[in-house]
């Protein structure tokens, strides 16, 4: 946490991660109807050392559904997230790694793995290292030779969910069978929310935090280039630690740094450039006031429109119509208006057009 | 400002007001092409005595224009605060006060009050004294009697901009003619867009702020309760002094925490419920994955919609569509279903019909 003293002797936490707060207030709210479903974005700060993609203070979304027990919550957790990343175009680009810890913690047990608890804070940096580094590190915390190499065998199983469910209900002891099964559930059902290709079964994806209690996924750029974009799961428990009730939960954080840096190395960053639909050009600044009225009836549309605000000549705010990849000119001029028309320019043809001046707005509004 | 050390021994500020920072920004940014026009909505903090309405911690957005000279931004400034102001619902409820600081200080110089820039002071705060402790006020600052008097006279020139403005021309000196006429220009602006009812001008307006250097204007509550909503004004020397280019500039500062207060007080707050268009009903939890789908197809229209999370029966999934306001609640049935139909339930009118299973998404995109 960002805590300091301030100049009236108050001690001040910058907001910190949210993830308890929300916990707590939940545990409160005892009037709200589950299922609950909570989303929050804000600027958070963290006292810790900075490194690429992690700074002290940095924007993040918080997304949770509390009061489910059932897989149907863990599915529409990962939808979402997934959706946001197939709205920003980087649907190819994002993997889903998915797991069940009760499930890796049951499969290890079961092959007579001691130190479960102990092996999976390794499994957990797997990634991170080559296969002699995992089973020497494996072997540090107390595992014999023969149980690394185990260890490394039974969490090399990933692939499409559905795929290796056959696979894993095979390596699974009987009372781990159900996790098997609420897997194979999340990946019907991701395939219903048309995201199951973005996601993959990973045995050995573990995430750090405590208290998560089943499912853990995290989203990664498929390219490996970059950290971890975000990560999530369910945490059962967290909410029943600040009170009498229980309150199951799944959720996931979704911090903008990294998703920033991977838009932009995908040249899809800016996600929209400003827009000009029209620039309302008067020939003489006697017509300012008509200018206004057609561009705030234009606004009232919904369309971006500027005006001239400095009174310069006809070429200088073509000049600048232009400069601001104005879609289309409407030219009020004098001698059009007696005529009641105005004159319409579309910038990209250069094509010009008169048009009844009482029909303008019509125009422009349909042909948006 | 809110300055303190952290644990690192770093000086740290947390985000300030930000017009100067713009100012500098703008002064290094010769390559955008003028005028600039720049919002920026972010928390900011100061460190001050707190006071109703008037927080550390608050939220802001900035509006500024930048690289016109001419009445015209002033006037798209102000439209642009009032629109939002009449968006929020609240147009007969703010009344935006307007003056030019030019302009007063010429009246004043001209009828003969020494000490101009010392009465200025007193009348920005004219509005929280009565008329005996302003002429006092002026007195301690070095006006004789009949001076404090003519400057409560004078001060006292507000109503509709138009409505004034031979008052006004009247009363100013010749070397004001000018700030008169771009006053009239300003009030034929405003009235072309739309928002000169919301406007009035109040020769006591000045502003504290020292780099205002002509316009300047006020948003208030006008049933008074409330503190001032926001203020802004042109201000043509800030960027200048960052750097060689002169930019004239134009803009206000609206902070929320008052504008939520009047949204609360005039029933408007919260801006908007939160709505479920549609509750996808299922009979039995084979038919989930159907739900996903429909329900996927829905959202991508557009729709807010809501799903079974958790294997809930027939009345508690009805009860839930209920507590959630939800409009229409499609029911998937197996027997339905085998008519290729599903029933489409109107929650207001209780009204079920069946419609064809490949129809429904078509028939509520439409009914929405």
């Amino acid at each position: 946490m960002y805590t300091f003293t301030d100049k009236g002797d108050n001690e001040i936490t910058l907001v910190p991660e949210q993830t308890p707060t929300r916990a707590r207030l939940i545990q409160k709210r005892k009037d709200l109807k589950t299922p609950v479903k909570w989303f929050n974005t804000s600027k958070r700060w963290r006292y810790e050392d900075v490194t690429q993609g992690r700074d002290r203070e940095f924007l993040q979304t918080d997304f949770d559904i509390f009061g489910v027990e059932s897989v149907n919550a863990d599915a529409e957790a990962i939808a979402a997230a997934a959706t946001i990343y197939q709205k920003l175009g980087l649907e190819d680009r994002v993997k889903f790694l998915v797991n069940d810890r009760r499930l890796l913690e049951s499969i290890l047990e079961s092959h007579g793995i001691e130190h479960t608890e102990q092996a999976m804070k390794v499994v957990d940096d797997k990634e991170k290292m080559d296969k002699a580094e995992f089973v020497e590190d494996l072997q540090d915390r107390g595992l014999s030779e023969s149980e690394a190499v185990q260890v490394d065998k039974l969490t090399s199983i990933s692939g499409p969910i559905l795929e290796n469910i056959e696979e894993l209900r095979e390596k699974s002891p009987k009372e781990a069978q159900q996790s098997v099964d609420r897997l194979e559930s999340l990946g019907k059902a991701l395939d219903a929310y048309g995201v199951a290709d973005m996601c993959r079964f990973d045995l050995s994806i573990v995430r750090g935090l405590a208290y998560y209690t089943g499912l853990v996924f995290e989203a990664f750029d498929s390219e490996g280039e970059l950290r971890a974009l975000f990560g999530g799961g369910r945490y059962d428990n967290l909410v029943g630690q600040y009170g009498s009730r229980e309150v199951p939960a799944v959720g996931f954080a979704f911090g903008y740094s990294t998703t920033v840096e991977l838009l932009k190395k995908t040249g899809k960053y800016p996600l929209k450039e400003a827009e000009t639909d029209v620039y309302m050009l008067t020939v003489s600044e006697s017509l300012r006031d008509l200018a206004i009225e057609y561009a705030e009836d234009l606004r009232n549309e919904g369309l971006s429109v500027e005006t001239d605000l400095a009174g310069r000549g006809f070429g200088s705010q073509l000049g600048y119509a232009d400069s601001i990849d104005a879609d289309k000119v409407v030219i009020l001029g004098e001698n059009d208006l007696q005529n009641d028309e105005v004159t319409l320019k579309d910038m990209d043809s250069g094509k010009e057009t008169k048009v009844d001046k009482d029909e303008i707005i019509e125009v422009l509004a349909e042909g948006r």
